[in-house]
């Protein structure tokens, strides 16, 4: 049976999940992307100049992290991850390649790029994928709230408009009171970045 | 070793969860709630006179469904769920108890309740939980609309303000890009609901 990336949490519809690739001498990269699964064909659009998009050019594979850790997805965004967050896999082609460590599963995609002017769009064939977390999640609207909040500060760090900055605060009472502490962590985070 | 309602999915912070019960007589009963996980204590507020209120009366039980469908959420609120939709469970009392067939996993509690003036809050113990299905599933936006959409089409059941609606109404944009096949579904049932 070929089992697909369905299987490992890549569902119809676009996937926010945080994009490991490495370089040609081998720094893993973490960014948060988001990954269109649409009839069972699976692609990313990538900005020109970002790490994903040069390492993309260089190795022509990416890996969709699975993560359920607000912390994770902001500090994706605001940091540079350690690089003892990154577990190096072994590919067939005899690559070693960056997934999370703390992912609750991934998939590593051969990326077939066409370039654009302002963005690559990679068309994903799946060449690997595993579980590592099957623990089973409820819904939290403070976490779906740090989504949405980083999701916006991703674009003030690019357009600096300030009405955004007041959506971003819009957030912070879901987030108090739906969220756990990793979710009140998280926005915290995203707040001390934007002051 | 003693495994909690985490193991289950119900995390610290709010769990939007959808909550069954059953009355004397057998009738099963759906509706979605919040159930709220604060240093292991585990809780939740219930209205006097909703059907879950007055089954958690009779029996003392509900189980908590960790559900990923936004169209059963969303059939939870709008509709009475067809009765093959539960699935019967043998409690160690001897009762049978409605989980959904299609919860991701269910855990079941023992509800000890304070009546108050509008509502009871039910303190809740652990008796059993069962994980039914595993697969990890990515963070959708879409998904995540369609709760808030809810929510608010909850709230407009009961208030009916004219506002609501507006705001019910901005969450499409974010379905339609970002949600799969089963989100759109979901948003199109609220949204021919309201008309």
């Amino acid at each position: 049976m070929n089992i697909g990336p369905d299987k490992y949490g890549i569902k119809e519809g676009i996937n926010e999940v945080i994009v490991t690739t490495r370089s040609l001498n081998g720094k893993p990269n973490a960014a948060p992307i988001g990954i269109i699964s649409d009839k069972g064909i699976f692609k990313v659009k990538v900005f020109n100049g970002s790490h994903t998009s040069i390492n993309i050019l260089d190795t022509g594979l990416l890996a969709a992290n699975i993560v359920g850790d607000p912390v994770l997805f902001v500090r994706s965004v605001l940091d540079d991850l350690d690089i003892e967050m990154f577990t190096m896999i072994k590919t067939d082609t005899g690559i070693t390649f960056p997934v999370l460590a703390q992912s609750s599963a991934w998939v590593l995609f051969r990326a077939d790029y066409t370039s654009g002017s302002t963005a690559m769009t990679a068309h994903l064939n799946m060449i690997a994928g595993n579980i590592i977390n099957q623990e089973p999640r409820s819904v939290n609207r403070g976490f779906n709230a740090v989504i949405e909040a980083l999701v916006l500060a991703s674009r003030y760090r690019v357009f600096n408009e300030e009405s955004l900055l007041d959506r971003i605060e819009s957030y912070g009472s879901l987030v108090n009171k739906c969220g756990g502490t990793c979710e009140k962590e998280a926005y915290g985070m995203i707040i001390e970045y934007l002051q």
